[in-house]
């Protein structure tokens, strides 16, 4: 019998923002995988370390830093097929993800990849989404308010009509595009309503008013929410 | 010296997919607090029950089931004051929240009532659209998507607009507009891709392709979610 292959959100960074259901997984399955950088450690199984038990097999799936190239068939090709030949073995395998499996994961990649010939459980974790709303005390959305996710890197003109026309946003993905939606925001005069959360949940966390960060010295894993009026009642 | 109030997300229903940091609070709290119909249990107490330590005192704060009157400022202004006494009192507070406390939580509304005079501290959690992807082993975004969440309550014309417009939505709140939401999708010809989920994660969860339901017998607590291209890669 072929193992099962779990997706597992392990959460944005706080290792107690883990689930039950997610340390079970860890400790049943014999072998873990996870991306990394070319070089240096996994954002993901630093999140999970301290639930990882000794000794499992460890699958490293690494990623180009070359941002064109980004994300990669071939790694995910090469990493289906190694963890394939595991699940047909009947191994059950957890790939560990940062934040939410669906939620702009890589997992679906391998899901894809894997789906049609072994079963596979995904394990929902705490997104940035909802860790950035509870370290900014930003209430997100309510009653019948639409919510729209806007990641940094879409083209100006989209970002301005999608920001325009959102009564709750949250924008995703900055890095070296948080200058361009910085000034989006201040031409829409929305720079009173935006919360700056960067690394939300980890050591290196930092939180406040967007008007109050420099938007030259922004990293990837930040996030800006706009709420254009209060959550009222 | 002021207790500090708790907004713990105790997740979409499966006790497990609590987090341990929600766990922690729930185990150092002497009172916790929940919403709940003006006849019957909670559900947020239910999810969370297994969890709960003898002995608590609890403090239910009962909801109108007419939905004229629902959210109804004065139970959330009777609540805020008896749990006001108690923070005053130096006693710490946690409200459970089904899902997540700030995607469409109740509990923004007695986080508004209270931030200002107390320490409030969100615990984020595992809410129904992380969920609903998981359980229907639907990838809801990629890359540089966009993602809408949109109410099914919203008139007509604004979401067949949303709709669209949207790569990828969730639309929540479905109940008795399911009809037309369904027929929308139906006329901008996505009923294809629409996956569709009702209490996610519980005992009586329903997942299939939305065609193959029925959009007269909808629940509140059911989602549809819709992606109109592949993941790819």
């Amino acid at each position: 019998m072929s193992g099962t292959l779990y997706g597992v959100g392990v959460g944005p960074g706080d290792p107690d923002l883990i689930t039950l259901k997610a340390l079970k997984v860890l400790q049943s399955v014999p072998v873990i995988a996870y991306p990394a950088p070319e070089v240096g450690d996994s954002m993901a199984r630093q999140i999970a370390a301290s639930h990882i038990p000794d000794g499992l097999h460890e699958i490293i799936i690494r990623m180009p830093l070359d941002p064109k190239k980004f994300p990669d068939r071939s790694a995910y090709d090469a990493a289906a097929e190694e963890i394939s030949g595991l699940l047909a073995d009947g191994q059950d395998v957890a790939v560990l993800c940062e934040g939410d499996p669906f939620f702009y994961g890589s997992f679906m990649y391998l899901f894809n990849r894997l789906t049609e010939d072994y079963q596979v459980e995904v394990i929902p974790g705490i997104s940035s989404l909802m860790a950035c709303a509870a370290v900014s005390s930003t209430p997100l959305v309510a009653r019948n308010e639409v919510l729209t996710i806007l990641p940094g890197p879409m083209p100006e003109d989209e970002l301005r009509s999608r920001l325009s026309q959102s009564g709750a946003a949250a924008i995703i993905k900055l890095g070296r595009h948080a200058p361009k939606v910085y000034a989006i925001l201040e031409e829409l005069d929305l720079l009173d309503q935006a919360q700056y959360v960067e690394h939300a949940t980890m050591s290196d966390q930092r939180v406040g008013p967007l008007k109050e960060m420099n938007p030259e010295e922004v990293p990837y894993f930040a996030m800006i929410l706009v709420r254009k009026g209060s959550v009222g009642l």
